[in-house]
């Protein structure tokens, strides 16, 4: 019998055999498959932080457990800076407060010639580091309020879209941590209902927080101001962003945040500064299977080595001090370790690592 | 051959149509539940209101439709007293803080011969009656701070699970209107994500919102004040209720309570009095299909009946006034007349009518 193949010469009898084999090859991909299927957190190294983390959900989700949670009250927070994404040199909404000053100024031009407007439009770098956290407030108040809801989205979508971090000169919403976006959708889905809890604005990580953790904007819990309804010449109603803060979501403004905002208690929550204690003591005070973990910056090559925490170099963007480290490892809570922890940091398989 | 059942001699021959008429009855039962299930509001009339929801559900479910929303933007409100269940003679959280009064007293003797504890320890209905704003204010902080979080949660549950409503001498809890729990099962079917959104206290709502309208806690938007973390002699961290008002969630506050909250727009919000009135504006500015709609108690016998618009009584708990309905009317909200549209107004089917 001819072939059916032109150039190939194989009689049926012959072909069977290879057929059989290259089944037996398919169930092998599948068996391989199955087994990287088999492990929710791949980009993650053997050890207690991805041990504690599987074990924490085995514990809540199993109903043999008697530490067992019913699927409604499965509760995971993550602190966004420094435990999701990238947040060195600068925080990424910092930076995009300081890129939106020249637009605030050419709607405001009296604010030309004042501090601190006028050192951020020099560009002058070293200058700019040394604005006072009053200057700063400054220029948060006047590229985060005043606008409307709307116009505030719009903007954010616009920048965050486009702009890239210095060192890697990738998009911001590129520099997530894979290891991070892994743990989300493993708790999702073993039916945790994920949050973002962040100092920074609520709405800010609103813009892009479904597309780029999967998370909903209802469920992002951040600082926030308050906004006034008002009605434009038509009649039609709007929020516009007001100077008013109603929620600063750090240090003890996280637990009462979340109370704020979800009305429980997390069962597993992440951060990595001492802005996070309060929601990590909150959470691990509950009853039953909770967790707490800290993710620890020590790994210069592959991102950045920060703490002062185990000698690591100080910085005021994210701080981890000796004593946060010292409570974690007094009262059980686990350091996930950056370097040793993660097999990866970011999302693409294109790092140059 | 011996049947099986001592008492019934029927032979397997004759047991045979016996099995088929019987199998042809359970159809018959299933065509009916099937039927049932077609309608998914059967305790309304049919009338514009009914037709409004199932054609709003319509258009922006049905992917063909120009108006089709993505299930995570489809976000339902429901403000709660007065719309979802009873709140006169007196909003049922106020009667929890009247009735909370002796055990604060009791901790807090001092308060004793004080006004207004002093008139409300005196069980005089008509004084109380008279109480003014400010007196109901010093209740309610008196009655609603001050206590951890868990503490004010527990004192809800033991109350809620017992309370009765003097006039149907029925929990508080039972006397919620069947024709809204109608309304969001068959929007929860349909891919909504239904939210309490109440000038109620947020905390005090949260207590039995699950169970009884099936909404998380996590989804009850109301007027909320602030908590304050703290820590015990063993070093336990807890909240506690503090009297800073965060949110007043009536009026322009439940638009603002909205974005704050959820994020996102509502496509179809109920209310039934002028607090309500800023949440339909902001729900109908949306873009698409969007819908408002208004319960008007125009039902004494069954229920209550109130306004002062279209001629019905005066009130103070939540008023319905002609400005109101004009605006409705105008801007093509929809009223649900309690005594036309609604078959039923409680779950029971041991109602006295």
């Amino acid at each position: 019998m001819k072939s059916i193949f032109p150039s190939c010469h194989v009689s049926r009898h012959s072909l069977l055999p290879t057929l059989a084999a290259l089944a037996a090859l398919l169930s092998l991909i599948h068996f391989t498959d199955a087994n990287a299927q088999a492990d929710p957190l791949p980009s993650w190294n053997d050890g207690p932080a991805k041990q504690a983390i599987i074990e924490l959900v085995k514990a809540t989700t199993n109903r043999a457990s008697p530490t067992f949670v019913a699927p409604e009250e499965r509760i995971a927070t993550f602190d966004q800076d420094g435990t999701t994404w990238v947040s060195h040199p600068m925080y990424t909404q910092v930076m995009y407060c300081l890129e939106r000053v020249p637009a605030v100024v050419a709607k405001k031009p009296e604010l030309k010639n004042v501090e601190p407007f006028k050192t951020v439009l020099s560009g002058n770098r070293e200058a700019m580091a040394k604005l006072s956290m009053k200057d700063l407030e400054k220029i948060l108040v006047a590229t985060l309020t005043g606008m409307t809801v709307d116009e505030f989205t719009a903007e954010v979508a616009k920048w965050i879209a486009t702009a890239k971090h210095p060192r890697w000169d990738r998009l911001y919403t590129e520099l997530t941590y894979q290891p991070m976006l892994e743990v989300m959708q493993y708790l999702r889905a073993n039916g945790y209902k994920t949050y973002i809890v962040t100092g920074g604005g609520q709405d800010f990580v609103r813009v892009y927080s479904e597309r780029v953790y999967g998370i909903p904007p209802e469920q992002v819990v951040g600082t926030a101001g308050g906004t006034k309804y008002g009605y434009d010449k038509s009649g039609k109603p709007f929020l516009t962003k007001e100077p008013k803060l109603l929620l600063n979501d750090n240090n003890a403004g996280k637990p009462e945040g979340i109370h704020f905002m979800i009305g429980r208690r997390p069962i597993i929550a992440f951060g990595n500064s001492t802005g996070d204690r309060q929601m990590l003591e909150y959470t691990k005070a509950g009853d039953g299977a909770r967790l707490a973990l800290l993710v620890l910056h020590d790994d210069a090559q592959r991102e950045y080595a920060y703490g002062p925490a185990q000698g690591l170099p100080d910085t005021k963007v994210g701080t981890f001090t000796q004593a946060l480290y010292d409570e974690a490892k007094k009262t059980g809570w686990i350091i996930i370790s950056m370097k040793n922890d993660w097999k990866k940091v970011f999302p693409s398989t294109s790092e140059p690592w």
